[in-house]
Formats: structure tokens, sequence, C-alpha cells
């Protein structure tokens, strides 16, 4: 168990008809607000109208930023930094996914520096300041709305990283499951797929001894997106199915499943690059890594974990050798992934091919060793790549 | 499900020597800091030097107000608020338990209040500003140190209430497990049986439809009550126990539990008459009442919530009739309170008769209904007084 410092600030809304408070939350940080989001489903939905109606009851001066990309770029970053500057925005409101609210958090963050965002992303200058940051929510994956993370891709250098800072976290978030009534049967399921990847990559197959609590409160995220995701598939409108799947997404990844535990994410790193190189679905690219990497990392070592989740997530019977429940919990996790929610199972069916493994090998490990429940080599990344085909 | 508003902005410090940091969190706030604290235990622990070392390490003037009591009393609060105006104190460090903190929260209000902080619990005056508070922990029990709440007793009246206000919750609490090491195994089962009885209490026995995660951790907070007390208890020093515990119990009562649910606490409105009149141990106060709570308000209508409890939290097999799981559910509890745990289980036995039952009962519902799982009217609580004779 491991010593740590936990703070999460934001304030979260969540139900439905909370927007009348949007106006007043926002206004506390200033009256030129950046409105960013997607492609327009905001609008399709009927969300947007409602958004600008409250900025407008609250006298808001509102500037846009439309059109940001799943995978979101760093050249859209500079855009909406550049209106920031010039417009003099007060605070930033993202309405989206975790695409979306990333890409705004590095923007919060790019309107105090002068040069490419991209030197924030990779380190090369420090995070020194934000905008505050405003959130309403439209798909439940990421858990962006209440952490402080952000990734952004690079596709003129095939670069996808990860930048955490505090300044990033979301001042205001609100969730509103009915905001995911119309999330389709493949982007729900993209989305689950990515709730599952976190709680298993970062939090739940790592080897330090965790707090029970928090070991099971892993395990409960799981559970949950495993028993609402095909309901939501199913019945859309479900608001009971939307609400659990919303508020699970958001504490998969806001800071306490993290306590007292490792912080490794060895799926994700090797996800990054499919995204980068192929610019993909990152809950489908994640969907299609993790069991291989499951099956690529188990051995008597680990297989004690293995077992746990098998039993208690899928109430595999706990007599059975250890090594048979923690491959039926493997098999039972491809086929609610690749049966029950319908993803594509291989990077074939995707139309990517093995030309360049050997560079995302050595880019996801950065040449070292990928640090996780098993360190890997470029070799043994190699390896997963080619399971996955 | 009902909608809600989250946020929790405490900062943690979790595990072993971690105070390293207290001079640097509390300057933040000022110099000029008023201590408060217990019994002495702190002395004998060795804390208070350490604490005392690494504020002045920080250059911080510190004042002292020691003797704060369990079931803090109004008179301690308003000591305090007059050492803050006196010596313009900039920022209040509670070291201790429950009562110690939610003294000082109220001191922290009672400083910019110039009549009685009676007033304040009892709303006779709102609270408007409050002096920043840092906590460190020294028992696993209220969760006040990630809360915004505080109970007060005044024992000219014999009343105990409690007061909740945003502005009332810690800045920064420092959590080390190693400092409840020295905490008897009286303490530390009372300490539990309060834990157990927030979480019974005002989240788990209610009538909204709940959030499936939240209901589950829920369950894995009463798990970890019952699986590590007793090893607290046999084994003082150890850390894996007493972390649990620790962790455990800030999570109990900081608002997580609470969300998409009821808030109601008819076992803590029946206590606090108890530690009013007779200023028992709140913990043992609600460890008596609570299992006789639950016998007189099981029946058909709200019996699927106790089977619940029963197959989830002890692994009963719920193949057995629904009623029969309730009572052996029940039954285990009080097995785990008064057997395990060894605390008193009659009000008899702690010096506590009849002859008040119908005040305290008149007081706890304030003449009314007192709401929750079921409602209980005056008659209602008077019988359960009865039943922990």
């Amino acid at each position: 168990m491991y010593n740590f410092v936990f703070q999460n600030t934001t304030k979260v809304y969540f139900g439905d008809n909370q927007l009348s408070h949007l106006g007043e939350e926002v206004k506390q940080f200033g009256t030129r607000v950046l409105l960013t989001y997607g492609g327009g489903t905001i609008k399709k939905i009927g969300l947007y109208d409602k958004v600008i109606d409250e900025l407008k009851k609250a006298n808001l001066t509102v500037f846009e930023l439309s059109g940001i990309e799943p995978n979101p770029r760093h050249t859209k970053v500079n855009k909406g930094a550049d209106i920031c500057k010039k417009e003099k925005i007060d605070v930033l409101l993202a309405v989206g996914g975790g695409s979306t609210i990333d890409c705004t958090k590095v923007i919060a963050a790019a309107t105090f520096y002068d040069g490419d965002s991209w030197d924030l992303v990779t380190h090369k200058a420090p995070v020194t300041k934000t905008l505050p940051i405003c959130t309403v929510l439209t798909l439940s994956a990421t858990g962006s709305e209440m952490d402080s993370g952000a990734v952004i891709s690079n596709l003129q250098t095939n670069e996808k990283y990860g930048l955490m800072h505090p300044l990033l976290q979301p001042k205001v978030s609100f969730l509103d499951p009915t905001n995911t009534f119309s999330v389709s049967p493949y982007q729900t399921a993209c989305g689950s797929a990515d709730i599952l990847s976190h709680v298993f990559d970062i939090f739940y197959f790592n080897k330090s001894e965790k707090i029970d609590m928090v070991e099971r409160v892993t395990e409960d995220v799981i559970k949950t997106v495993i028993k609402y995701t095909p309901i939501a598939i199913q019945e859309p409108t479900n608001y009971r199915a939307r609400a659990n799947l919303m508020w699970a997404s958001t504490w998969a990844l806001n800071g306490f499943l993290q306590t007292g535990g490792e912080f490794h994410a060895p799926c994700h790193a090797m996800e990054h690059e499919l995204s980068a190189f192929y610019d993909i679905t990152h809950g489908l690219g994640l969907a299609i890594i993790t069991p291989r990497w499951m099956e690529y990392i188990l051995d008597e070592s680990n297989v004690s974990q293995f077992k746990k989740f098998g039993v208690n997530v899928f109430g595999i019977d706990p007599k059975l050798p250890d090594m048979d429940i923690a491959r039926k919990a493997i098999s039972l996790l491809s086929d609610f992934l690749f049966n029950k929610l319908n993803l594509k199972s291989t990077l074939h069916e995707i139309g990517i091919d093995d030309k360049n493994f050997m560079t995302m090998a050595h880019k996801a490990c950065r040449g070292g060793v990928l640090n996780g429940f098993k360190p890997l080599t470029e070799e043994d990344i190699e390896k997963i790549y080619r399971m996955c085909l």
C-alpha cells in the first residue's frame, strides 16, 4: 500500500434538468465564454440550443470553437488558444465527450503560453496557468469531466500523449444521463470498453497491495459496465442504465481508484500508438488490445489477481484451479467485448496490418521497458500487437 | 434515483511520514495558528511534539486550545472563538478525532459571529464566514476530516445537534494510520460502530432507488469494518487494518455514499438524545440502538433491502426465505457488535433507565415524525428505546 495525496475539487451537477444552474456557475468566472464542441451532435440533440439559452440568460458573451475531432489534435488546441488570446476569453465551456473536454483543457493552458501547444503536451514547456474550465458531458467514457488529465494527438508526428496537471481539473461539470440517450450502440460500446480498460490497465492489474475498499470499488465499476452497457445499447433511453454508466465512468478515473496503488497504463500506451498512427477510436483500440495483453502476461506469479477478477466479477467457482479461473475470466471478457458489445475483435477488421508494429512498439516503451503488472519490452509489445491481428 | 450536487474539496495526505507537509500546508493560510486537541492523548503518543515541531519549522506562531471533550460542548466552541478573535488567528489546526474536529469547525464559524455559538448550531444565526481548517486525524470514526458537518452538545439544555455548511469543510487533512495504533480496543470498537451506523442509518436502509455502484460501495465499507475491526483490536499496530479502517471511515461520510439517494438519519437522531442526556460515547449509543431499530422496522415492505444486506455483506444463502435472511443478518450484526467487538449491548449496562424516554422520544422527532426507511412516531421511538434497555 502506497502513501498518497487525494484531492478532487470538481463540482458535479448530476441528473436531468440541472442545466438551469449552468449560467450562474459559468458566470462566476467571467463574462466572455468560449464554447467548445465537436461535430455537431449537440445541435442534433438540442443541447446546443439549451446551452446557448442558459448562457444568454446569464448575459454572457459567447464565442465558439466547433469541429473538435475524436483524438483531438494539437492544431485544434492552437486554434482555440488563439481565440482565447484574441477575444480575451474568461472561461471555457466544453460540451461533449472526452475528446472535446481534453482539447479544451489544453486550450485553457495554451492560452498562457506563446508557443505551439504541443510543447505543453510533450513537457517541453510547463503548464503555469489555465483558464477555468466547465463541462457538459455527452458521453460516458473517459472520466475527463472530473480529472486533471488530457490526451492530445499530433498527426504530423504520429504521436499521442497524455498531459496531467492539477490546473486542468474542471471547475464545474454537468452530468445529465439524458444527454447520452442518443449515443449510438457502437459509441456506447466503445465508451464502456474505455472505462473497463482504465480500471483493468491502470488500477486492477498491478502489483501493489491495495486498500480493500478501493479494490472492491474497482470491481463495482467493472460490474456496473458489464451489467448496464448491454441495457443501454438495447434501450438507449433507459435512464437508470445511462445514469449508472455515467457515474461509474466518472469514478473510474477521477483519482479515487488510484488511492494506495501504483499508476501504470501499459494498454493505454500501446493503444495510443494505434490511434496516433491510424486515428482509430480509443475505446475500440483498447478493447482489442486488453484481452490479448491479459493472455500474454498471465502466469503463475500473477494468477491470483486474475482469479480474483474471475470470482468477484464473473462469479466463477473459486474451487476451480486458479489458472482455469483466470483463463475463463479472460475468455468471458472477450465474449463481453466482442459478442455482447459487438465490437470488432481484430486489427485486421479495422484495416490495420503489421507494417508499423516495430516502430509502434519502440515508441510505446520509448525504447525501454513499459512498466505495469508485468514489464514489457519492445519484443513483448510487438508480440501483443501480433496477437491482435 | 435523485439528482444531486457533489463536491468535496478537502486535500488528503494519507499514510505514514506525511507530516513533513504540515507546515507548508498550514502556512498557506497564514502565520497565526490555533492548535486544538482533546485530553492529552496526542502528547502521550508523541504526536503533539511532532506537530509543534513541524509548525515551528514553518515559523508559525502557535496558540492552543486543549481539553475538547467527547460530545464537544458549545461552551468550548465559545472559548475557542474568543481566542481566535483576541489573538487574530489565521488558521485552525485540529489534532484528534471527530469531537475535536467538529468543535474546531464550529470555532471557525463562531469567530465571525458575535453571539453565543449555540445560535449557529441551532440555525438562529447563519454561518457566513469561517477560518480555514486543517486536521490531523487520530481516530477512524466520524468522517469529519473530509466532510462539512459538525455535531455539538449543549449540556445545559440536554441538546445535541448537527450543523452542516460547505464552509465547514477542512482544507487539508492528514490521515496517518499509525496515529491510530494506540486507540484502545473499546474506542476502536466504538469508532467502527459509528462508521457502520452512518452507512446503515443514512445511506443503506432508505427507500430511494440507488445507483448500483454507490450501493455496492456502501456494502464495501461495511465489509471493510467487519473484516478489519477485530484485527485492529487484536493487533493494534497492524498497519493494513488501521489503514483500511481509516480510508473506509472517511468515505463513509464524505458525501459520495449519498449521491443519488435520500438523506435521513433516524438512529443518529435517537442517539443524539442519549448523548445529550447521558453524555455517552456516540458510537456505543449507535451500536445499542441500530440492531433494535432494524428489528423494529423490518416488515414485508422493506425486507428486500435487509435480504440484500444479508446476502451481499454476510454471504447468507439467497435461497432461504427473505424474512429468515433478514432476521439472520440482524442477528449477525448484533453478534458482531456485542460479541466480536465486545460492546455493551443494553442501556441498562451503561446506567441508563427509562425515566427520560418520553422526553427523548419527543425531542428526537421534534414532536412530529422521524423520517427514514420507515417513519417513526414518538411512540415508535419510545418502544425502540425500551427494546434497548
